[in-house]
């Protein structure tokens, strides 16, 4: 143990309150403890990058879900990258690499317990980058990857519509139905991220939400209906879309960020009735599910990270401290592409 | 041909508007013909029973269904049993009894290029009753048959909860589920219809909606959650029952009656996010999908009613002129059983 890491002090954020719509300052407290470290078995992570996610504004949340909620006091759950500084752990040794369930800290130890749930494995950095590997090679790529062809099902030549489009789950379903020979639509906010959508990363078409009616943009940019949507954001754009559908449609229910902070109850889908005349299937994707299969998806992802045919873009914000904010602007449509928190300064 | 058929007259009822809510005297027009025959290739059917179905009601509104709908002015669509009282299509003999959509009507002309649109098609009196042929071994049987095992896709030991369960396809569902293994709950209107499901169709409960908490009821008699929910009805219980399924739950939707009249926009399901969390999944049954696959379902639900695991019960009204009335029946939780209108008199 190095003489640094003895004196090393572990800064955190904990939920301190469950927050009522969108996430206050006061929901927060910032605390800081001494390094401990790992017993038998254990590893302690340094973090660089911390995954900023909207299913973050889930888990702050009392009741059943697919995941237990934080608790009240704990550290703030987010998957994260960092450097193995301590081991007894002979599956990891100092100076790894890894990704793995870190929370909101600048230090992780994970007992030897804990190594499984908290999904702690090495990384290949020549596989891409650290923000890359919170982006297409981590859950958002994972979620994206395993929603659109497991659920999703695309066949070349159809029509697959993606909202939040410049997001970073996005990103990895639109570019990968293209791959697959779908003709892909995007949804996003701003003339920005749509033109990014276009010509960054190769949609067919994008229509901005924020600019006119999305109603219009389905009836021009998918003449012949949609195939598969994959949905980020729920509320009146799942209505919208739901109007578009082909039979047989199929429509992955991965997030619904439109409705996260809703104090009022959520809207359901008033057209839910279109998935009956169309014969057609909405489903829900959690990426846990997939753990098994990470490491081929992950190969096939790179593959294209490699030879060009799949771009990421991560939204860096720096410092711990910047926590509270920048989850914000995850809800308020200020980021633009995978939102990553840098810890390591 | 007949003295008596040259005489005759069919007795129609068209539809004379299009409805806002639930239907009335007005938008229905009684007129009367005399009887045409066929030309070459065509079928003269005289009806015995007409199938009264939740489904009609979709067929009345304007706009982009599964089916095109009923125009102004034409019979009203319904399926139904009839003889054949003349034939030039050598597929059929004056005599045979026949299935098919032939109109709310006493006789069906079926011209040569329609015989396949209409679904005509001999029947086996010797599988059941002409009114059985209406239910378990006609429409709402196919609809229940291929709803339950292509969508639902029911595992022994699971928990299949069908909504409607006294009517036309919810008696189909849930007897079927019981063969196949399945812990089955219905939800009815009524302590009558609760006690049919529970006493005569054998499901291991029934919740009576009117009477009780459904939400209550599936806590009670769904102590291991949903598997599979077959709906029927949509608005709340669908909502209710969202929120007790388990994990890789399949919702079938197969109809909404509650909101068929509904002149507010229809409520989606707020609690549709449950499928995100439960990896769950909601798709929509139309049963002539299936055409192709009618025989070998009919033949083994036949089975079943010959062995007495399954029976069936047939609400049957008696006349043409009763129609408008029985129609409303479906609409308030009247009929008790698959409504069936008796034409033969």
């Amino acid at each position: 143990m190095s003489t640094d890491l003895a004196s090393a002090i572990n800064h955190q954020v904990r939920l301190a309150a469950r927050p009522l719509g969108l996430p206050r300052d006061g929901d927060w407290r910032f605390t800081e403890e001494p390094v401990a470290l790992p017993d038998e078995g254990g590893v302690l992570v340094r973090a660089t990058h911390l995954s900023l996610d909207p299913a973050m504004r889930g888990w702050m949340n009392e009741g059943k879900s697919y995941i237990a909620p934080v608790g009240i006091g704990e550290v703030m759950r987010a998957g994260g990258i960092g450097v193995v500084v301590a081991s007894k752990n002979p599956a990891f040794a100092v100076g790894d690499k890894v990704s793995g369930t870190l929370g909101v800290q600048t230090y992780c130890l994970v007992p030897a317990g804990h190594i499984g749930r908290s999904g702690l494995a090495r990384i290949d950095t020549k596989l891409g980058s650290d923000t890359q590997w919170l982006n297409v090679l981590g859950m958002p790529g994972m979620t994206g990857y395993f929603g659109l062809m497991d659920i999703g099902q695309p066949k070349p030549g159809e029509t697959v519509v993606v909202s939040g489009a410049a997001g970073a789950v996005g990103q990895t379903v639109g570019q990968l139905a293209k791959i697959k020979g779908c003709r892909v639509v995007g949804i996003a906010g701003g003339a920005d991220k749509c033109r990014f959508v276009v010509d960054e990363l190769g949609f067919d078409a994008c229509i901005d939400y924020k600019a006119g009616s999305v109603r219009d943009g389905l009836k021009q940019h998918c003449p012949g209906g949609v195939d598969i949507y994959f949905d980020n954001v729920g509320g009146e754009i799942l209505d919208t879309v739901l109007t578009r559908i082909n039979r047989k449609a199929r429509i992955v229910i991965c997030g619904a960020i439109s409705q996260y902070n809703a104090t009022a109850p959520v809207q359901g889908p008033k057209n839910y009735l279109s998935l009956l005349v169309n014969r057609a299937r909405m489903e829900g994707v959690v990426v846990f599910d997939y753990a098994e299969r990470y490491p081929a998806a992950i190969a096939e992802l790179a593959g294209y990270l490699k030879d060009g045919r799949m771009k990421s873009r991560e939204d860096v914000v720096k410092g711990l401290a910047s926590f509270p904010a920048a989850l914000l602007r995850l809800f308020d449509g200020g980021n633009f592409g995978k939102l990553v928190l840098d810890v390591s300064g």
